[in-house]
């Protein structure tokens, strides 16, 4: 018997490697777990605490990869990891697999260079964090800078924050305008950044010189996750 | 012999324990983790992973509180384990003992209720998380429906996301706006909500009524994690 009102789960996989980048993956899990239904797991290749790109950081995957055969949303947080892992055939071949089965495969940041190195972009818009646009090029896609980039069920994310966009966005797809409302109003999400520089376009060639000039001094590609400017004395207030 | 040009470390700890929400503690983590010589830590009661409210994510703590008798920056992150937590003495005692040497007490979301609970917040203007004021006020504070309040070396944040606003002000009191800036395009973050609902003020009462009425059918006091709307069928795109 099949209860008419049961719901239907739906089975969200957010995969963690070394040098994963943590907000990538908290921002759409803090949105998509909020979900009706929401079955959400962290996966990585053995479980126990994955540590992210600083060090200090670590989030417990609860699943294999090799356990994962399928899901509905996939989401591929970003980070410096992936440019080592891009052409790991272990990971991007996972991503392969599992995307057949999704209703949505997802990135955030360069996770999209995972995506990419799964041959998932060949021919599509796809977006990323703005350091790595020419990587992104690279595997055939086409980078616009535009915060959440759809095409078909492959959507990607800019950089770093943008996986609460992009996840908000996702959930809309997903169960409609109401319940992606809600979740918004849940998490208060009403930004107010203090600066109007969080783009290339809004920054200006100063400030993203500097930074670009930090990320060719960083010989582990910490490219998009310790893009600060060079170290000063911090000044304490009080 | 003390080299001039030394950094001077910037300690920072974000407390864990179980019912806290994972991206009140990851967004400011991302921020100031970048600070220029962060030495940042999660610690908890004992150390390893905590889970967070919605089961399915766990950050480790590398450090046991009673090992952590002072830093810089405390940040407090909230999440419906507060409404048990903000009478708890041992959570509460060790946030009143920490403050004393911090150079800046900062909380996101209902982390405001566990330093109303340790007695930080009497006469004092703060915010929290939409669904709290009433207990915020309970201690003594004011609310204001601010994104982020300063008072003195006392700095709150609203709800969940908020902590990314707060940590970017924070960042620009600690070490200056050009280090602010470059942490918020490093992080990309150039929000665009597909909504304009993140505020009770924008969002409607109907959308605010909605959200009270699942938080108070309620009983674990999910209240500000889990307040979508009544579970529905979540329709599958594609």
């Amino acid at each position: 018997m099949t209860d008419p009102l049961e719901e239907t789960p739906v089975r969200i996989v957010i995969p963690l490697f070394q040098g994963f980048t943590a907000l990538d993956a908290v921002g759409p899990y803090e949105v998509l777990s909020r979900l009706p239904d929401a079955q959400l797991r962290f996966a990585a290749t053995e479980t126990g605490p994955v540590r992210a790109d600083t060090g200090v950081l670590a989030i417990t995957a609860d699943a294999r990869l090799v356990d994962v055969d399928s899901c509905d949303v996939l989401v591929v947080p970003g980070g410096p990891g992936t440019r080592r892992l891009m052409h790991d055939p272990e990971l991007t071949g996972w991503i392969r697999r599992v995307h057949e089965s999704t209703q949505w495969t997802t990135s955030v940041c360069t996770g999209s260079l995972l995506l990419g190195g799964a041959g998932l972009l060949q021919g599509l818009e796809a977006t990323t964090h703005w350091s790595a646009t020419e990587l992104l090029e690279s595997f055939g896609a086409r980078y616009v800078t535009e915060r959440v980039v759809v095409q078909g069920k492959v959507v990607t994310g800019a950089g770093v924050s943008a996986g609460i966009d992009m996840a908000l966005s996702l959930a809309e797809l997903i169960a409609g305008e109401g319940v992606a409302k809600a979740i918004q109003l849940a998490i208060e999400y009403d930004p107010q950044p203090p600066f109007d520089c969080g783009s290339v376009a809004k920054a200006g060639p100063a400030l993203v010189d500097l930074i670009r000039t930090v990320l060719s001094d960083t010989p582990d590609a910490r490219a998009d996750t310790r893009a600060g400017p060079p170290r000063r004395p911090a000044p304490r207030p009080r």
